[in-house]
């Protein structure tokens, strides 16, 4: 299996969305077992389909005819799930081959997650439906649901007890498990589902088919997604990008993102972990909203679904209001830490509030006191004056125990339905925990409704994001595979430092010595004072050889220096290969960053920019992103270090050259792209970065080949 | 009003919980008036004292005779609620005192927070009710609820609807409306009630009284507040010890966390807030768990109400188990996140759940498969074995989909209790959102329930806190005011540093010199090399102007770098009054802190220690607490720093003398208690923290006297 082979992402998997004929491999009379639930339920929900029970025994199952093959069936089936034991269902998928079925959902265990063996009949598996143009989803996975077709390869839990309603939010889980316990959660808020799809070893079919499919589908408006781990970054990023550019939003949950979660997920998957960074990089480069907890991912999901295509907020800019200081102290704090601002409102805006009510505070958070409910045409006015506001881009009301009350509850229910209706375009949104029906209702209105102060505040602000998206540029992508790199630089920095230079990476200029006359002469031509540096691949630590001389400020200063280096090092490493003295510009002020390229084993090669120093070491201070990034990235990047204080005038010094820095970025990144098959690791350190319009220097360069000795030229 | 005249914390809330006989003053037929609704609800949920309405039309009210004073009333109540405008309460007051009234309920809004004439009625009431010994709960308040005993003292709505059920929880709130919203949450969970004290304007009672009263209230075992200002830090505190001390959980929301909270709390309470950083350090020290949302208060109460007062976690190793792997990741990355730790099961553990399960991974979180709920016997295998493990203080399990699967929700059930009835002491968690019964049928157990995993990682490290408290130490106490400080302290450093010298802070053995022959002289003592400082208290810059000179390793050196800075500061700074030039020894080597005092506008004199340096100043890598600290908090609090690793050896360098910058700190912090009355501000920067063994040493330093001319000494 190569990956060449591959199907394009999403293609072909309309054959699991709209089967016309499913045979089920394994079906059984008893449907508490696994071979038996689809039968049940694919009948129970109405599938308009011929259902075609596959058992060896053949007469009749549930009350159909059963077949003993795949092949005696009647009709090609469009979709076969299997349900027999690993070795019986590589042959199922044979006999799924020759009659044609053009998908197979693969509920069977046993396969590469049990060991070498299963994995060899995953592997023929595949072989075999690629051969024969078919898509395979599985083994050891929860298959597939369309909820409008009935089509059910499933033996979900959920469906044992009912059939979640039609509607436009698609399921794409890795996890089985969690996948259900969305659903089931999403039909608990009264949102209907279109698709489920669960991948599980995804030997064939992964989460990038299944998100390529659900951008293609007509009835999934909003794509949840739930990952552990990324298998094929390309065709990740591909599936992304086709959400992103037809402007479907993605929610995604991926967990594993910390140590101890990876170490979980690598128990369970099996597969390779990248870096939590660089996966979070890429889910917001590539248009992705990534949540962290099940209840994020379903409260966007559901005001998404309520918002698409057009009430999105269009900025970060919300007005809040309650019927107590109280509350609004607590959404000023939420929204603050989520980013979100808060501005004044309008002078009219507040004097509206006030003619309607005169004890509200007209701040934002407005304090609209209990007297705001006593009547609706107050509430109305206070809630029409803030839609009114020209300085925000949503609404927000928080309800405590006014839906409990059945006085209260009919006043603001005529008054947001009136809301509602007079402002079609602008979003309001409510934070209610109940009770249920109240919020079903509020929900009908078209008003998203979140359970906390704090969902509301991390929801409003992934829908922000998602509102955002259609602005947001294509990313770049690689130029392509440049020449071979000569071998020698991976042996100095004077060899690493001259390749960088010619990708547009600004170093000193900088000469390699092999006598003390030869160093004078150089050092004169680039102006005082220099350093010198001794040049050996065998001397990593070159300080500590005595293999450095600063400041130096004349010829005659250089000469000894050069006689003083070559003495300490042939006393402190005879045995060193030394090529010369590196002469040098003394470089000095600005502010130090480091750069880097390092490969992700999912990614590939990804860019890295820090400050510099060892505090910065210490916070972990950097950014990364997968190469290549354009030099507009690489400002962002910057500009999210937590130290970039330090670069934008703290402390009235001066503005660093930030955009040269990013320029630098950029290059950097467009190089290790370019190289990525003959180069593993870059490390720039230091960078100086000079102040504003002087650019940045680096000072020091390294790089490393890839371990494999036949990719290093 | 002083604070001399106020009852200690608690005093006299007794009258208010167990009132006998409760007088209504502005009651009214109509019982969805505000003064209507305490009479209404006083007989509606079987208030076993006397009522009394009070109303100047008298007749009958609600079917009980009504009197037109509290005077008039045949026995004294112990109670009286008030609902009238502001002038007439005031009248009201006079007449409970009059009366022997012992607590009264300020209902009515109209004071301090409508402006100064109002401010100077609230000021009237309270010197009333100081005089009669009476305690003044509110004005502008929701009063107060006692369930058992019926006694109610306000109109929150959420009695409207129904009273809740008699319990342990305690609930004291600024925020009437969030007090409200917190009890009726308390009640959906099935929780009981205690007691339910808004404060309002906090004009007599306030938090720190509720808080009190709470813990010497049987029927409470846990207390919930809801805080938006503190206004008198010595009454918290005083409160929060004696909840410590007496082993009664306090669990805190604090809102105003953010800037822009703190913005909206000041528009609502009027009061002037301290550092949230301050207040947080406050609820440490003294033992209340602080919490960030209403859901985390609940969750945790709710917790801590069924564990205590034997099963509170004893650390913070947790076993964790889900019937899937993903839903482990998820546990382990929110466990993770929430600063608890997951070691490995022991080799027993692991034995005893593959016996029962083998196809279970063994790892923590244990991935227990589908299977582990096929059968009863399974279940409770693999939860005894969990509960056996000796290297975890708690098991956890999430249940997803199962409760809602009335087969499997008899499974589970049935190994819970079990599992529960054979280890009565360990503590055993469950992560599920429902179905709501089901979730009350195993809270029934004595089994907390939490509805998300984020919730549970965040509210088992609240209940880890919480069972720590019996052995947290006693917070140190000041030592009493020293003797005033001479005003040369804040003129210069030199003096700056002999009065912290005096007070055992290391510094610099360092003279002032006002010859260059004296500097020399004086250098020659201390050895090689020196530093010289221009001293004058004009100057706050010294090395603008040219005023320091380093490095200067002879006595010859000296006298000319003495010439040199007198000359230029004559030159640069002429008007300066120049008291002489530092000498002292250059000191090399070391990490450098910055520690301070500075006055809380709330908690008073605050220590501060940080690291130093332009990276730590961006970061605002800092410590606080309210002064003075023991030297064990210190080094908490240094531990606590996000560059904390630069102390500890981080790379390759030697371990910083961290112990001796704890004790600076401690005595610093004394220091500053004990002159809280004289200086305002310290500045200690930089403190070199040499390697370990070696001790700290303060380079400079600087104190700031208070703004009030008067106690400046």
């Amino acid at each position: 299996m190569t990956h060449s082979d591959r199907p394009r992402p999403g293609a072909g998997l309309e054959a699991f969305f709209a089967a016309r004929g499913i045979a089920v491999v394994g079906a059984s009379e008893d449907y508490t077992k696994i071979g038996g639930r689809p039968v049940h339920l694919l009948r129970k929900y109405g599938y308009a389909g011929a259902i075609y029970p596959i058992n060896p025994k053949g007469g009749e199952i549930q009350g159909l005819p059963a077949y003993a093959s795949v092949r005696d069936t009647p009709q090609a089936p469009d979709m076969a799930v299997v349900a027999v034991p690993a070795r019986a269902a590589v042959e199922a998928v044979r006999d799924c081959a020759a009659r044609g079925v053009r998908a197979v959902v693969m509920l069977s265990a046993g396969f590469a997650e049990a060991g070498p063996e299963g994995a060899e009949m995953q592997a023929e598996m595949v072989d075999i439906a690629r051969e024969a143009g078919m898509r395979l989803l599985g083994p050891n996975c929860l298959g597939t649901v369309s909820v409008a077709e009935a089509a059910i390869g499933s033996f979900s839990v959920v469906l044992e007890e009912y059939m979640p309603s039609a509607g436009d939010v698609g399921i794409v889980s890795q996890s089985g498990n969690v996948g259900s316990f969305a659903m089931q959660n999403i039909v608990q808020r009264g949102l209907g589902v279109s698709r489920f799809i669960a991948t599980g070893n995804e030997a064939d079919v992964d989460v990038a088919d299944g998100l390529a499919a659900l951008v293609d589908d007509p009835a999934t408006r909003v794509i949840l997604c739930v990952m552990e781990t990324c298998r094929d970054a390309g065709r990740l990023i591909e599936a992304l990008e086709l959400a992103r550019t037809r402007g479907k939003p993605v929610i995604v949950l991926k967990i594993g993102s910390t140590e101890q979660g990876q170490a979980a997920a690598a128990s369970h998957t099996g597969a390779l972990a990248g870096s939590d960074a660089v996966i979070d990089a890429v889910f917001r480069r590539h248009g992705a909203l990534r949540v962290h907890s099940i209840e994020a991912l379903l409260d966007v999901a559901h005001a998404a679904s309520q918002l698409m295509p057009h009430r999105l907020p269009k900025g970060n800019r919300v007005a809040l209001v309650a019927a107590s200081g109280g509350f609004g102290i607590m959404m000023a704090d939420a929204m603050a830490n989520a980013g979100m601002r808060m501005p004044a409102l309008a002078d009219a805006t507040r004097e509206r509030i006030r003619a309607a009510l005169p004890g509200a505070g007209t701040n934002n958070p407005v304090d609209a006191s209990a007297q705001v409910s006593s009547r609706p045409e107050i509430l109305l006015s206070v809630l029409s004056a803030l839609m009114d506001d020209p300085g925000s881009d949503a609404t927000l009301l928080f309800l405590s125990l006014s839906l409990y009350n059945s006085r209260l509850r009919g006043v603001y229910m005529q008054a947001l339905a009136q809301v509602r209706e007079a402002h079609p375009e602008k979003l309001l949104m409510v934070i209610s925990r109940g009770p249920a029906d109240a919020v079903a209702e509020i929900n009908a209105l078209g008003i998203p409704v979140f359970p906390t102060i704090d969902a509301a505040a991390q929801g409003l602000a992934g829908l922000v994001r998602l509102g955002g998206l259609a602005t947001q540029p294509a990313p770049l992508g690689c130029r392509g595979a440049a020449a071979p790199l000569p071998a020698e630089v991976f042996r100095n920095e004077y060899h690493a430092k001259k390749i960088l230079a010619a990708a547009g990476v600004p170093v000193l200029d900088e000469a390699i010595a092999t006598t003390a006359d030869d160093a004078a002469r150089h050092a004169a031509r680039m102006g005082w004072p220099v350093v010198l540096k001794i040049v050996s691949e065998d001397i990593a630590h070159k300080t500590e050889v005595g293999g450095v001389e600063l400041n130096l400020a004349s010829e005659d200063a250089v000469r000894a220096a050069y006689a003083r280096i070559l003495a300490r090092v042939a006393e402190r490493a005879p045995g060193a290969r030394v090529e010369g003295v590196l002469v040098a510009p003394m470089a000095r002020g600005g502010t130090e960053l480091i750069m880097g390229v390092s490969r992700d084993p999912v990614f590939g090669p990804v860019v890295m920019v820090g400050m510099g120093g060892i505090y910065a070491e210490v916070l972990k201070d950097v950014a990364v992103q997968v190469a290549p990034v354009s030099e507009d990235e690489a400002l962002a990047m910057i500009r999210g270090l937590k130290l970039f204080a330090l670069l934008d005038g703290a402390r009235g010094q001066a503005r660093a050259d930030v955009q040269a820095a990013a320029r630098t970025v950029a290059r950097l990144s467009e190089f290790a792209c370019r190289h990525a098959a003959d180069v593993a690791e870059i490390d720039m350190n230091p960078v100086l970065v000079k102040p504003e319009g002087e650019g940045v220097v680096v000072l020091d360069a390294l790089m490393i080949p890839p371990r494999e000795p036949q990719s290093v030229h």
